[in-house]
């Protein structure tokens, strides 16, 4: 049997992606479904009926992670999983997870149709929660699965109507068992949309990733005076904002002449009375950076920590507060160089990458030999109605992961 | 009778200012006595009553300005009139409006004290809702009696309870007639707090106002593109926020070359989505700039007008707005001479200077000759509860109100 013959059908996986956009779709054509929401059950449900169609064996665990199981040879054998997650943000794209779960089913569907019992069982895993929309964090599940999250503080987790993330687990139908959770596998794999323009900008169909960043995020508040507007001469102001400008053009001066490879963001920043006739006396805002070097990371925090030096002479105090880092998360080299060797065998032109977005796999990674890959993302865009990713684009990366299945699964 | 003899009550007036900040006193010792609020009304009632107990008559018109009238000698000749505001903003200070009402009762009070009769009659007038902080705009009521502002628009101004200026002006009792109107006066003078540091700065007692600078505020927007902070490499993003960055040092950069007696300020920022894991798509800021003259304000629009063609190294696009703008305001040139002469009279040290702030005397002087002066205002704070100006300076600013009233009013 010639591998690399078999093929995904693109016509079915297209299909199947936009009927479980049906499931919360709006009326910008995106997606509506967080997490154990009536959409996030319903879809739930038409999940499981296709696998099971398949013969699969459907399970759930006590964080309603769901997993369908292909059986394989030797059914004691560690099983090879392919998972991503269904829930969507609020007015979210129709490729955001699900495609990293349809790719699952879609691989299972063509082993089927093929008549490839692998080796080993064959796993679709739909990871409870990734998002985090409903219920903060996001990654939750996975992080309660690999011990990285306390689960009964998880369960507390409330949405805005306040029902916890518990309660509406209950009430879903999908808190299962303990015993059922993800335990061990030989592989986690996970097909994802970049969320970002650099595949679409070097026309390249494939990202194989080998980390999710490390990240390291402050907020820097600047304390001055608030007076008047029209009274207060020039040199006699402490004026937060313009502390704040001056800190701003000093962050971006000294991280620039850093790796290239390093992002840096400041995403929120408040202003404090916000009055326009008043001078401001506070700005807070944050600052976070991602790269995969911690030496890197560590050049970003010592730019922060000497900020405060700088501050004269808007005669301002300036404090910096770290609000949380998280180190690089790299992936095992075995399944990176799999990915690749299929993507070079299908022909697909790829390239290695980092994830600057937090994923599953990166939890899961802690426990079990993990990777994933892109897709692009047309516009770089993601959580947006108007996120896409081209159908061409989709069935190449379903077969860069089909393949790599067969690698793993059959000899 | 030597007229420099004669000096006011300091203790008095101390007593008055306090007794009158009984009326709204907050626990810090601040004041809010918003217009036409309970405390409002009691306070003219009892403003009323110290005007009355004088041998004053009190009327008030179609916008609740009251006016207490001391007869002169020559009762069909216009009055000279002192006045300012008896409401506060929430949380406001002692001094602001209140200690230029208070004034004119003194200034009253030492002329009675001292058995003086003006030539004409002296008016002490609150004009009411000078601060607009209960309903927009500020300066209401001496916007509608210098015709500024329509009437009719300005009682339909709405609290945030919903109560329209039109009914509390009712419901207070203080609905007058619109032929009791301040018409004619051959002086209106105004002593104010600073709301500024400048005389306490340079150690002077008296601030002189020659005028009440122009202005001019504009909106900036900044519009990019709100990509993923940690997939969207640097040289590919569009973010707002640091486009304005760019903008506001370059503002800085070309409004620091103009006349040094300017000021400037972006009092109001807001990002969005503002999210610290989103590049910012949008940054709308305010721009506002102060100058006695036109030249420096065309100056300050020129740099404004321009900043459009600078945006161009973060691809973001720059929309300059203007909201609106106000001319300079000056005050009649022998009132201003006769105050400044008050103060050199009186051995205080003074200095000419402008109104950054606006006051009901602006508009105010668009009919009747009018002028102002300043008293320090501790650490330049006004609109708080912590604002203060020492009692000595107090006294010494209404001595120098006194000694112009005397030389207006006596031979």
């Amino acid at each position: 049997m010639e591998k690399q013959k078999i093929m995904i059908n693109g016509e079915r996986l297209k299909n199947t992606v936009e009927a479980f956009a049906d499931f919360g779709r709006t009326k910008n054509n995106g997606v509506t479904r967080l997490a154990l929401s009536d959409e996030d059950i319903k879809v739930r449900k038409h999940f499981r009926s296709l696998c099971e169609e398949l013969g699969m064996m459907v399970t759930w665990d006590d964080m309603g992670n769901m997993y369908a199981t292909l059986e394989g040879i030797a059914n004691d054998q560690p099983p090879v999983v392919i998972g991503s997650h269904l829930d969507s943000v609020e007015k979210g794209g129709r490729f955001d997870g699900v495609l990293g779960v349809l790719t699952g089913l879609e691989v299972v569907r063509t082993m089927v149709e093929n008549g490839i019992k692998p080796q080993v069982p064959v796993v679709v895993a739909n990871i409870t929660n990734e998002e985090g929309a409903r219920f903060e964090p996001s990654l939750m599940a996975s992080g309660v699965i690999s011990g990285r999250f306390n689960k009964s503080n998880m369960l507390k987790s409330t949405d805005k109507n306040g029902i916890t993330f518990g309660e509406a687990l209950r009430k879903s139908g999908y808190e299962g068992k303990e015993e059922n959770r993800l335990k061990e596998a030989s592989a986690f794999l996970e097909l994802h949309i970049e969320q970002g323009p650099v595949l679409e900008t070097e026309s390249l169909q494939i990202g194989v990733v080998d980390c999710v960043v490390g990240m390291v995020c402050y907020e820097l508040e600047v304390t001055g005076d608030s007076d008047h507007a029209g009274t207060t001469p020039m040199p006699l102001r402490k004026d937060a904002l313009f502390a704040a400008n001056n800190l701003i053009s000093e962050i971006r001066q000294n991280m620039d002449k850093l790796d290239e490879r390093l992002v840096y963001t400041i995403g929120r920043m408040n202003v404090s009375p916000n009055i326009h006739t008043v001078i401001p006396n506070k700005v807070v805002f944050s600052l976070e950076a991602r790269h995969q070097d911690a030496e890197t990371i560590k050049q970003v925090e010592e730019i922060i920590q000497t900020l405060h030096e700088s501050s004269g002479k808007e005669k301002c105090k300036v404090k910096a507060t770290k609000l949380w880092d998280r180190d690089t998360v790299w992936f095992d080299e075995k399944l990176v160089y799999s990915l690749e060797r299929s993507a070079k065998t299908l022909g697909y032109p790829y390239k290695p990458m980092v994830s600057g977005a937090g994923h599953d796999a990166q939890f899961i990674a802690t426990y079990i030999p993990s990777a994933m890959i892109f897709v692009p993302s047309v516009n770089g865009k993601s959580h947006a109605e108007d996120e896409l990713t081209s159908w061409e684009d989709c069935e190449k990366g379903v077969n860069v992961i089909l393949q790599t299945v067969l690698d793993l699964t059959t000899n």
